[in-house]
Order: structure tokens, then sequence, then C-alpha cells
């Protein structure tokens, strides 16, 4: 499991997150049982001004063992930064499509492809481990679907340039199982390994789940998600984003899968963060759980039902 | 595709919609392309006063060709009702835990059987389809999980006196997919059919679409929803009740299942519903659709993500 919530999440909130409550924030996370924390992107605030604080939040997040730490970088500059905090982990990322890589970072892939290598070069030489980010892999808000030859592709030139992971996203949450199934098994068939890959779902269409079921039988491992479901869809304000840690823990320890996290530890973080920023978060275990403990504050008696 | 809002939905909404609206919403939902419609429950209005309008309800829906309209009825008394509002098909409900049983019906498992064998009966030799939900296969608020030999027998007693499918609900959303597939092959083993079987998924904690792919890789071709998701859960509060119609034809759809179902035009169904009732349905899709819909009109720039 690896956490987005402070980085993925907090990027798309309106609301600004003072830096010593992130800092707070990613120590509870931990507490909670968290073992990947992505903490921040060090981009320019001009562009995401919620992360303005990368620098001090990437520094003074309280280390502890067993716990990685890792930030997204979109350049060398970024790579400094990350560095200069002393961070082990850093990911680098890119879009699957011509015309998102183009509105998203103003470069066509190509470009993208060579700034990612200078970075992750640069980062394996001072020793970090780099995780890849290849964001609509499952569908493209200007193209529709995306050629699964391309994904391939890419899949490759990021392995092949030394990512340990590539986290495949469904950036805008049109992902169903069935893709999940054809795209991991022609990743599979050129080559790529199981270990290799991460998925990456947004829950706006409410399939996060489903296609995270179809990864875990596909033999994928390692899946993202944001505490609380925080970050909302940067397309539809009011949908629902990231894929929530409590709903992804709910899933998979019911299914009998460990995943080290305390659920209702992690409700409580949630819950906070729902106070911080002045909005419900759209996780259902973390409502679910919170009206319960609403209601058993109250009474005991439960009401009937059909 | 069995369509539940107008009975399992508005029987949790605190709002009582006005009857001829009613009406006016199961003709909608058929003109959106749905095939099989709960209209309400021939329950006394002191238990669930949402649906007292329940004999004019069923009588004054307007029928179409190809569209199968029903209700719950809990026993002799509402058979006739159902029969005199000219219904073709009802719906008989049990609890698959002794404790829900009690505290849902004021009666042990062995009466309720009594009653649902008789009235199925009836039903019956007056020419209707007979369908069957059994409550809380996946858990039960009193007892937590509820014996798998002990749903199997009732699903077999249930299919023994006549019903045509049982719909397994998981009446609290605490179903997870390595319950459906360990209890549909529990049944299939025993004698049950797939044809048979119906799921009924709440998504409580956000699992109902990973349940309805494990129960459709494991044949089950019936799925109840509620148009919305409307109806929240009786037990909590502002969580997440029944499986979103949209959400379920959003999945199927794109994974190459034909539904039938318009979504723009289910979308503009439930969007009315949430003007109606005057809070926000939760579900994904819709909310999804409906941001689209008010960007559209707003611009056309795109705007960022990463």
């Amino acid at each position: 499991m690896y956490e987005v919530g402070l980085r993925d999440g907090l990027q798309n909130e309106a609301a600004f997150v003072p830096t010593q409550d992130k800092i707070d924030f990613a120590e509870a996370l931990g507490d909670a049982g968290l073992r990947h924390i992505e903490l921040t992107s060090f981009v320019s605030p001009r562009w995401i001004p919620q992360l303005a604080d990368h620098s001090q939040v990437a520094k003074d997040a309280k280390r502890r063992d067993g716990v990685t730490y890792s930030a997204l970088v979109p350049n060398l500059r970024g790579l400094e930064g990350a560095l200069a905090a002393g961070l082990e982990e850093v990911a680098v990322f890119m879009s699957a499509s011509e015309s998102h890589s183009k509105k998203n970072i103003n470069k066509p892939i190509r470009d993208a492809l060579a700034v990612l290598r200078e970075v992750t070069t640069a980062a394996l030489s001072e020793g970090l481990r780099v995780r890849g980010y290849l964001s609509v892999v499952f569908g493209c808000p200007y193209e529709g679907e995306v050629g699964i030859a391309q994904v391939r592709d890419l899949v490759h030139a990021l392995v092949d340039m030394g990512v340990y992971e590539v986290s495949l996203g469904d950036t805008i949450g049109v992902g169903h199982p069935g893709q999940v199934e054809t795209i991991s098994n022609e990743l599979y068939r050129s080559g790529i390994k199981a270990e290799a890959l991460a998925l990456h779902m947004h829950d706006t269409r409410g399939t996060a789940l489903a296609n995270v079921l179809t990864g875990l039988r596909a033999g994928i491992r390692t899946f993202d998600s944001a505490f609380g479901g925080l970050g909302g869809c940067p397309y539809a304000p009011g949908a629902a984003g990231n894929l929530a840690t409590e709903d992804l823990v709910f899933m998979l320890e019911a299914m009998g899968h460990t995943t080290g996290v305390d659920l209702a530890r992690l409700v409580s973080v949630s819950a906070r963060m729902q106070d911080l920023i002045g909005r419900s978060l759209p996780s259902k275990v973390l409502q679910a759980e919170l009206a319960q403990r609403a209601k058993a504050e109250q009474t005991q008696t439960p009401s009937r039902t059909g």
C-alpha cells in the first residue's frame, strides 16, 4: 500500500493545510501502520500552491524505521530539493497520451521521457530509489482510450531507465476490470514482472476496488490510495478522486490479506483531516465508521431494516 | 438488473416522496431502459410511512411491454394488496440470522419460513412470479458472520417453495469478494443454479462493485441496485446504502456487457430525485456526470492534473 494522500490528495484540495499539520499527518499515518508515504511534490508553488512548503515538509517529517517517505520530482531541480531534504525515494511522472502530456506539462511524450531519464539517472547515482507514475493509462480526457502498445512501450521505457515500480494511473477514473486484465496481461506477455507494477486507481465512478480486485488476481501487490479518499477529481468538482485507503484496507483485510494498517486509527486521522479542511471526505468506510461511532455515543438500540 | 430504488431506496430516505412523483419515477426508470422495477412494499404505514401509498403506486404505475413491476409483500394481506393492484410479481423476504429475524419482523426464522411458504404458495396459485430476498447473508449487525450452512439451507427452502430467484442481501454492506466466491460455490455444490441467484449488495464500505464483479465471474447475472444509490444505510446515517444503478451500469457496459440502460437518461432521473428529496445521492457516476454537465455549461477548457 502506497499512501499518496498528502501529495495527490492535497494537491487537489482547495484548502491549504498548514505545514506543521502536514508533518503531523505524516507521523499519524505512520502510527496507523502505513509504510510507504508520499509526502509532497517538488513542483513550483505557481503550479500547486497547496504544496508550496514541500521542502520543509520533506525535511521535517519525522523519520521512523520501516517507513519510506518519498516525493514527486518533475525535474532535476525538484530532485535537488528532495536530496537536500534527505529523502531516500523520489517519484517521476509522465502521461501515457500525447495530448495529456502537452496539456499537463507542456511537453510531448518524447521530451518528457528525456527529462525522466535524466532525473532517474541522477537519482539512482545518488543512491535513491525511483518510482514511476504513468498517468491516464486507462483513459485520457482528451483522447479517450489510450493504445495498449503505447502503454506497454512507456512501461518498458520507465523500467529500462531504472524505476523499481511503475504505478499505472487511472487519472480520470474511467478504468474498469476488463482493462486491468488486458493491460496487465499485455505487460506480462512483453516481459514485465508483476512486482514492477502498481495500480493507482481513482474512484470517480466507483470502480476502484473492483479494479484493485482484478489487479490482485493478476498478481499485482502494490496499490496507491489516499487516506479518507482525500483529493477530488480535478475534472469534476464534487466528484470523488483517489481511492480511499480505508476502503482498500477494509476490502483487503476482509479477504484475508494483511495490510498492517490499524483501520480505527486511520479513521481518526482522516476525521481530523475532515475537520481541518472543512468538508466530508469521500471514503465510504470512513463515513460508515464515523456514523457508527456517533451512534455508539448516543444509544445502543439498532434501528429496523428491510 | 433489478431496480429497487423506489422500494429499498425510499424506505430508507427521511423524505416522503409524493405519490404522483413515485408513479412518474417508475415511468422514467422504464424510459431509461430498466426492465425489472420494484415499485413499493405492502407493509403497514406504521412501519414504513414513506411507502404508505403502496396500493396507489402499484395500481397507477403505467404499465409497459417488457417492464415487470413488483412489490414486497410481508404476508397474505400484503399479497392481497398486490393482487388488487394488478401486479404480476411479488417479492417475499426473510433474514438469514435468528437475531436479525427477531429484531426485524419479530419472528424466529422457523415462523418466518412458514409465512413465506404460505404467501408464496398463494401467490403462485394466483399465477404470480415470486422473488425471494434473503437478508444479512454477508453479515448480521447482531451476530456478525452468518454460517454458510444456514444460508445454504435457507436458499434451498426458498427455492423449494417456488421462488424463481433468491436475492442474497448484504444488508449492512460488510460483504467482500471472498465471501461472494465462497457462498456461490457452496450453493452451486449443493445443487442451486446460478440462474436462481441474484446479488443485492450495499455499498456502505465501497465494495459493492468488487462483489458484483466476483458474482459475475461466478456466473450470477442478476444484480439489484437503486438509481442514484437512493436509500442510506439504516444503521449509519450519512453512510451509503444500496449500490447505485448508475455505477453498476457504468462498470457492466465498460466491460462489454449490454444492460439496455441509457446512462444519460438515468442520470437525469436521479438528478430529479436529488432535487426532490433535497440531498446529494451517493452514486459516484451520477456525481461525476453531473459535475461534467455543469462544467460543459460553463467552459470547455480542461484544468490541469498530476
